[in-house]
C-alpha cells in the first residue's frame, strides 16, 4: 500500500477506495515494478488506458450538456484543449498526485516525478482506477471538483471567444465590415454594467450585456452567432 | 419522426426510445437541415461528438475486462481497429441505419448515403441518441450485440496474434530461435484437436491446444507471453 495516498483521497476528497490494489496499480510506475519484480506489481499502463477514455467521455458529455447550442467542431476544439497533457499535468498536481507516484531509482534521478507525460498518466490512471472502483457517477463528482471549474475560471476563454468565432464564420461568404457599438451603461461606478451590439455591413445581428464591455461584446457575438446559425 | 426507423428498433434490437427527437438528431445530416431551414432541424454533429466518446469507453471497459494480462499497447491497437471508421461504417450497414439517415438532394445523389465516413457518423450518432435517451447499460447491450461478436468472428485477429507478439517480445533481446513442435493430437478424423509447444533456444517455454495446429500454435504463444511476463 502507498502510504499516506488513501489518507489523502479520504481528507481532501472524501473518497474512500473499496479495493486499494486498484490505487496502488494507478500510482505505480514500470520503472518500479521492475525494480521489485518478485512482488510481481502491477504498473498503471492498463488503468489509464481506461481512464482515458472515461475522461473523454465524462469530459464530452459535460460540455455537451453545458452548452446546448455549440457546434461539434467547437466543442471537440474545447475537449481538446480539456484533456490534453498540460490541463491533465497541472490537474496531478494539484490533488498532490505527484507526491504518491512509486518510481524506480534511475527515473527518480531523471526528475520523471515533475514529467508533464508522467503527471498526466498518472491523473488518468487514477480516473480509471476510480471508475472501477465506484463508477461514473463518482468520477463526474471528482471532476466536478478539480476539472469543470477551471472552464469558469477562464483556463479555455481563447477558445470561447465568441467574437473570433463570429468573425470567422461571416468571413466564409466573403469580407464584412463587423462593429461593436456601445448601445448602454447602467449601475453605479462599483457595479457598472454595459450592453452592446454588433453590426455586419451596417445591420446589426447582435446585442448582449455584461460587467465589461469586453464581456458584453462577447454575448453580443454570442447572440449573433445563434441568430445567423438558425 | 423519420419513418419506419423506430419500429426497426423495437422489431430487430428491442429497442424503444423514450424521446424519438434525438433520433431525428442522430439520422439527420446537415445538408437535409439547410434545405428544410424553416423546420429549424437539429442535424447529427454535436450528437455523434458524444457519441464517439461513449463508443471509445465502452470498447476500452470491455477490452479491459476481458483481456486481463493484455499490456496497454496491444489493447490501444486493438482498440483503435474496432472503434475506427471502417468497422462503424460496417456496423452501420449491418443494423440497415443506412436507409433511414435523412439527406440533402446533392448529397444523396453523390451516393453520401453509401460513405463510409457517414455511415460511421450515423453509427456513433445512434450510439450517442441511445446513451442520452437510456444511458450506458443500453449501449453496452446493444453494442454486444452488434460490435464485440466480430472478436470471437476473427475481425481483429491479425491484431490478436500471440505468435508475433512473442517474437517480438524475444527479440528485444537480441535474436532468439523460436520453434513450435507438435507435441500431441487427439480425438476422431471429425473433431481433431492438437497440443503444440513453443521453445526459445531450445527450452519449453509454452505449451498450448487447439481444434487446429495454427489455433494450438497461438495458444502456447500466449501461454508463453504469460510466463515471460511474469
Amino acid at each position: 500500500m502507498i502510504i499516506g495516498l488513501t489518507q489523502m483521497l479520504h481528507d481532501d476528497f472524501g473518497i474512500d477506495f473499496h479495493n486499494p490494489d486498484l490505487l496502488d496499480e494507478a500510482f505505480t510506475h514500470a520503472s518500479y515494478a521492475n525494480e521489485h519484480k518478485r512482488e510481481h506489481l502491477k504498473y498503471y499502463e492498463r488503468i489509464e488506458f481506461l481512464g482515458d477514455a472515461v475522461m473523454q467521455l465524462c469530459v464530452s458529455e459535460y460540455l455537451f450538456k453545458r452548452y446546448p447550442l455549440m457546434p461539434e467542431g467547437k466543442l471537440s476544439r474545447l475537449r481538446a484543449a480539456m484533456v490534453r497533457e498540460e490541463s491533465f499535468s497541472k490537474f496531478a498536481v494539484e490533488c498532490h498526485f505527484d507526491e504518491y507516484i512509486r518510481l524506480g531509482k534511475g527515473e527518480e534521478k531523471s526528475n520523471a516525478r515533475q514529467r508533464p507525460a508522467l503527471l498526466c498518466d498518472i491523473f488518468e490512471a487514477f480516473i480509471g482506477a476510480l471508475y472501477l472502483d465506484q463508477g461514473k457517477d463518482e468520477v463526474v463528482r471528482f471532476i466536478q471538483r478539480v476539472v469543470f471549474p477551471k472552464l469558469d475560471m477562464g483556463w479555455y476563454d481563447q477558445l470561447l471567444d465568441h467574437k473570433t468565432e463570429l468573425q470567422e464564420f461571416l468571413q466564409q461568404s466573403g469580407e464584412r465590415t463587423i462593429v461593436y457599438k456601445e448601445i448602454g451603461e447602467t449601475g453605479p461606478d462599483n457595479d457598472k454594467h454595459y450592453a452592446m451590439e454588433v453590426s455586419v455591413d451596417g445591420k446589426v445581428i447582435g446585442k448582449g450585456e455584461g460587467h465589461s464591455k469586453k464581456a458584453a461584446e462577447q454575448a453580443a457575438a454570442f447572440q449573433a452567432l445563434k441568430e445567423l446559425r438558425g
